[in-house]
């Protein structure tokens, strides 16, 4: 594995599929000093036993914080709390995984699906991003490595090539309704990386591939494993060149 | 002006600036025997006035209705009441025009607007369509032109290259967050492109160029008399070509 050398990862969605593959092999690599904070909407509950056994056997290295995407004092306090567990070294690596989705076609979607996925898919990481931003301001200011790095601080949102314009028709015939909030997410990412440059923090857009996973289906081709072990090493070898970008786990760089 | 020959045609926002200049030039080419539903949110307010002026000098060719973009009940009110007024005839000219704007970086945005412009531009287009879709449909089978055109049955989008990722970063150093909902209405352009496809409705995305008007403020290089003479030169000469895409007033292709 390329070496994402970032001390202090915070990674949304961290109890299950990709979240939960990147927070496990995190752990694997064990030449990297390092502390994970895995969020998720509800620790207590059944889809985060997953993640609850990886923290009973590694209570030094993660620590499980409440944050739902959904809401905005929920992610408030998650950084509060964060926070207050950095103390002065600031946030390396924020991982912006967390997501739902919804079918729905012109005719057949839903307002309330609609209005679900862009509170979570795009509202929901711009909160993150801003509420956790003065963690990653500390870690780029404390880093003494010039440029732009995922190891100094960066934001990397996960997205799919499925909120592709250019790509889309040919992808996805059913045309899924709530793609339009993730195109709303990819422009987010472009939106950042413009406001985060003067900060030297690095964000950019990171698709997958086709996984398979609950949101992803038993049909995808990619297993999390080698999904997850590419992305970590795409983000272990950013710099300041991919900043405002979209590549995906292979490194290849994807059309908007 | 290139001839649009669509005879009913309903626009959305028509009461202010795009939407107004548009219902007037519409009306100054006597050439076509038209109606136009020129939609607004408020019929009755002050901002409202310019349109009531034109309706009641043109009552045999305007129906001012009332539609809320924001308000899935007003869209499926309106449709109900166009619906009655077209008879058997079809609707072959919609044009996706009303939108609001919200300022605000990461750090700046409040929930409220990113939620409303989402809500507003695009789950309100995506129901006008969807509302309509039987008018169209109507139109669509009623003509006897073959292929795809604005004169048979189409749905125009007015977007904005704001919301166009690739351009971007050069347009909007200040990041205004509304533009996730903009990269969510040119993806629904591509998604109801897909999906009106087998009905031989054509769909595409129109710039207006950077226009004076009370949202493109007074710096602005373009008169709104110029940009809709353009937009509608470039609706009238649409075929199967441009279907999906997005132009510009000017007919020039704008990148996602």
């Amino acid at each position: 594995m390329a070496a994402v050398k970032a001390c202090n990862i915070l990674i949304t969605g961290a109890n299950r599929g990709l979240g939960l593959e990147t927070v496990k092999q995190f752990l694997e690599d064990s030449s990297q000093k390092r502390h994970i904070f895995a969020t998720c909407r509800d620790p207590d509950g059944p889809k985060s036993e997953a993640l609850r056994e990886l923290a009973k056997k590694h209570p030094s290295v993660i620590t499980i914080i409440r944050l739902d995407a959904d809401d905005p004092s929920s992610v408030k306090e998650s950084a509060k709390k964060v926070g207050s567990l950095l103390g002065n070294n600031g946030l390396n690596l924020l991982v912006n995984n967390a997501a739902i989705v919804a079918n729905g076609t012109i005719q057949t979607s839903s307002v309330e699906d609609m209005k679900n996925t862009f509170n979570t898919n795009v509202i929901g990481p711009l909160l993150v991003i801003k509420e956790y931003l003065p963690y990653l301001q500390a870690a780029a200011k404390a880093s003494r490595i010039p440029g732009m790095s995922s190891n100094k601080a960066a934001v990397i949102n996960i997205s799919t090539l499925g909120g592709s314009m250019t790509r889309m028709p040919s992808m996805s015939p059913n045309s899924q309704c709530c793609l339009t909030a993730l195109a709303g997410f990819n422009m987010l990412t472009v939106l950042a990386a413009e406001e985060l440059k003067a900060d030297e923090i690095l964000c950019m857009a990171l698709h997958p591939g086709w996984v398979k996973t609950e949101l992803g289906g038993a049909k995808a081709p990619l297993e999390p494993k080698e999904s997850v072990e590419g992305m970590l090493h795409v983000i272990g070898s950013l710099n300041e060149k991919q900043h405002g970008g979209f590549l995906d786990y292979t490194g290849e760089t994807m059309p908007w």
